[in-house]
Order: C-alpha cells, then structure tokens, then sequence
C-alpha cells in the first residue's frame, strides 16, 4: 500500500531534507516517527518531492512511502487521515508536522509523478529588522520597488536555458526549465515573490530573487534579467538570498 | 526631549510589558538597552500604551521616554532616527527590536494621549497543529465558520457595556468601552480577527476570539454575543483564548 503524507516544517533546525550521515534532516525524523508507528515492523523507506536545503521551510512538502506488511495494511486503510496523527505523536516538538495522509496508487512517485512544485520566497522590507518574523523571511532594509521587481520577474515566464540563476555546484545535466508562475508583490512590510514550475535547478528560487532584490534596490535595471537569459553566466546573476525566507507551498500531481 | 518609540516584540520570552520584580519584561528589557545607549548618563523610564500580558506579541506598540541630559539631547535631536538603531544594538537576540524613534511634543504621553488601540488575533485552523506558526497562533482544528463569526463580531461594535468580556481580576471601574472597528476574515488556514478600540479591559481582545471561535464552531448562535451584552455575565462568556495568538499591532495618536 502506497501512502501520501503531506508535511510542513520548519526548516531552521535541520540540515534541509535528505538524509545525510550526522546531520538530522527532516527525512530522516520523519521516517523515525513512522517506524514508531509500526512499532518497527516494517522500516519505510520516504520519497520526497523537494530536497530543500538546510535551512529552508516547507508548507506543503509531499513525500511517500510504501508498507508490505499485510497487518499493518489492513489496520491502516480504513483509517488513513488518522495515520497523520498517530505519526504527529513522535513528531512532538521536532519542528514537523504531517498535515494529512492519503493512499495513493501504485504508481505514484512523491517526485516523479509531480506535475508542479509551488515555492514562495518572503522578504521583510523595512529598516529595522523584525523579530515576529525571524529565521522566517529575509530582512532587507533598502526600500524595494516591488512594481519593478515583478515586471522584471515576468521576463522568466516560460521555457528558458537558465545557467545563470542555478548554483554553481548543480549538477543537473540540462538547464532548462519551465516557469508556469512567477509574481511578486508586497502585503504590508512583507515582499513575497510565489513561483511554480515542473522542477527547477539548485539554488534557483533563491538566485532569482536575490537578483529581483537588486533590481527593486534599482541596482540594476528592469531588463538585466532578460541580459542573464541572454549570456547565462551565473556569475552575473544577483546574490543567492538566505534559506530562511524560502517556503515549498504545495506540490501539484 | 521625549522621545516615541514604535517597538514589535516576540512576547514568547517575556513575562508581559510591564516591569516586574524577578521576570523578564519588555518594558525593563528596552529601558536597560536605552540606558546602554545613554551609557547610564540618564536612566530613563519608559511608558507604553498597552500593558500587553505575557506571551502577547506586538508589531506596533507605542512607547515614550524623557531626557533632560542637555548633551544627550543635543547628540540625538539632529539624528533621532538612528537612536532607534542604536538601541537595537544593544536589543540583539533579544526578541524585542525598536522600529522607529521620534521626537515628540513634550505633552505626548503614550498612554494617555493614545486615540485608538489596534490588535490582531490570528488563529490556525486545520485539523493538524502548524510548526511554523507555533507560539504565533492559535491552533482550532475544527473547522470554523468565518462568516459566522465575523456576523457575530458586529454586534459588539459601538459603545456597550462589555462586563461579560473582561477578566474577573480586571479592576477597572468602568465596564463601558466603544469598539470601533472589528472584522473577522479567513487568510488561507487562518483566521484573523482585527479589533480597534481607545481602549479596552483586561483579557476583553482574548475573550472575544473565544467566543467568536465557540460561535465559528456552532456551540453558540451569532445571537450569542448580543445575548453577552444584554446579560453582561462574564461565567456566560466564551473561553479565554491563549495569548501567543494576540499582537498590539498600532496606536494611534
């Protein structure tokens, strides 16, 4: 049987997603809350849709994994919303919640079945810093021109080669992607940039909107964007913004 | 000189605004900073416009001081808005971070001069509890209807006799208080309540998101709260909603 969980955390206190040797990582937690479950009669093994890195919160992380054990099979189907909450239980104070669990068929892959991913980036745009929203949105204390900054993203809308807003250690094979969504806009001192596509290159949400940034700081103009898709040469791209004010919202299948 | 200070705060660590012996409060927390600034040439007193409880946040309590030390006062009037970051200097990790610093007419008083007194009350509601907004809301996981309480909420604008409202330990002698403003709305999971008032009784912010919640939830019909307003018994009301959900968002002058 194939479940679905859907999971939000705070990124703050985990070295990002994946599993990694002594380093807790959201993967891993969640993983141990569910072996509790089962009270270890089956070790699960969970797929996620992102690998978000250290740092970096999720609201809407999706992620599966599947279970054998006829027992455990038979206990669960009939009350699947409510594994969410018996794996909660373990999840205490870990900075993970499982907001639903769902059966989903056979073939679904959290990852390679995922037809979006939704993330939101939060700037915090005012003199002085903010404590409400520490370790949740980047602080930038020059005034933004946020109407500048969204006619700027709009340049990204679409299929692009986009060499120059991925780090300069991913190693995907192919830099070109597909953005279906892009826009930002400000709600009180906040600025908040929400962008959606199939998949996207390491460290691009945050390269983009580090270059957005110095383009609402008028470091540059509305049109460099369109210069980066031009030459794709990373190194002159804006700066890769902080993890902390990175949200994965929602995966689409 | 007097000085107005605009301050936001995690009330997560702090016993409340107001200075107490033994417990760590906002109010003494920022004196002992300004004193720093002043490098203990003047010990100041700080007054603010909202005695805010423990575990209460603020994006926009008021607050002001005086000093008399004539070259103090002509360090800072030329530059008064960067008194604001040298407190926060000495404010770091504190929870607490000034936002602005003005100068003020000497009989500003940000207690007593206060025209109007704005607070947020945010609820989270899903059936799962939210990591990321763990000590900023109030997590209801039954589903509530919004448009319920917001109907409800209108009944307690105007001027009323809010008995029913307020804390048995409030010690006000007058019970009478105008509302000026209040709205209920739904922002994704959340539910927000915005309420402005001159001023209002103590816990009265609190108890009415828990009534309001209670009538979301169909414990009680909107008719309830005018019900609470006819009766004016306090044991009638809702329950008393926790304070991590409440925040001082302005005051006007």
């Amino acid at each position: 049987m194939k479940i679905k969980l859907t999971i939000e955390y705070d990124g703050t206190g985990f070295f990002g997603w994946q599993k990694q040797n002594d380093f807790k990582s959201v993967q891993e937690t969640v993983e141990f809350a569910i072996d509790k479950v089962f009270a270890d009669s089956e070790k699960v093994e969970l797929y996620g849709a992102g690998r978000t890195d250290t740092g970096v919160h999720a609201t809407g992380q999706v992620a599966h994994f599947e279970i054998l054990n006829e027992h455990l099979i038979s206990t669960w189907e009939k009350n699947i919303s409510k594994l969410a909450d018996a794996i909660n239980f373990y999840l205490a104070d870990s900075g993970v919640v499982v907001v639903s669990s769902e059966i989903v068929p056979d073939d679904f892959h959290a990852r390679f079945s995922a037809k979006m991913r939704h993330y939101k980036y939060v700037i915090y745009n005012r003199r002085a810093k903010s404590v409400i929203y520490e370790n949740r949105a980047w602080h930038v204390s020059r005034p933004l021109d946020v109407e500048s900054m969204n006619k700027a993203a709009k340049f990204l809308l679409g299929t692009h080669n986009l060499n120059a807003f991925r780090s300069v250690h991913c190693n995907a094979t192919n830099p070109i992607r597909t953005i279906s969504e892009i826009e930002v806009y400000k709600n009180g001192d906040l600025v908040i940039m929400e962008i959606a596509a199939r998949s996207f290159l390491h460290n691009q949400v945050r390269i983009t909107i580090g270059t957005l940034k110095q383009i609402g700081e008028k470091k540059y103009p509305i049109e460099y964007i369109q210069d980066l898709l031009d030459n794709k040469n990373r190194t002159e791209a804006g700066v890769t913004a902080p993890p902390y004010g990175l949200y994965l919202t929602g995966v689409d299948y």
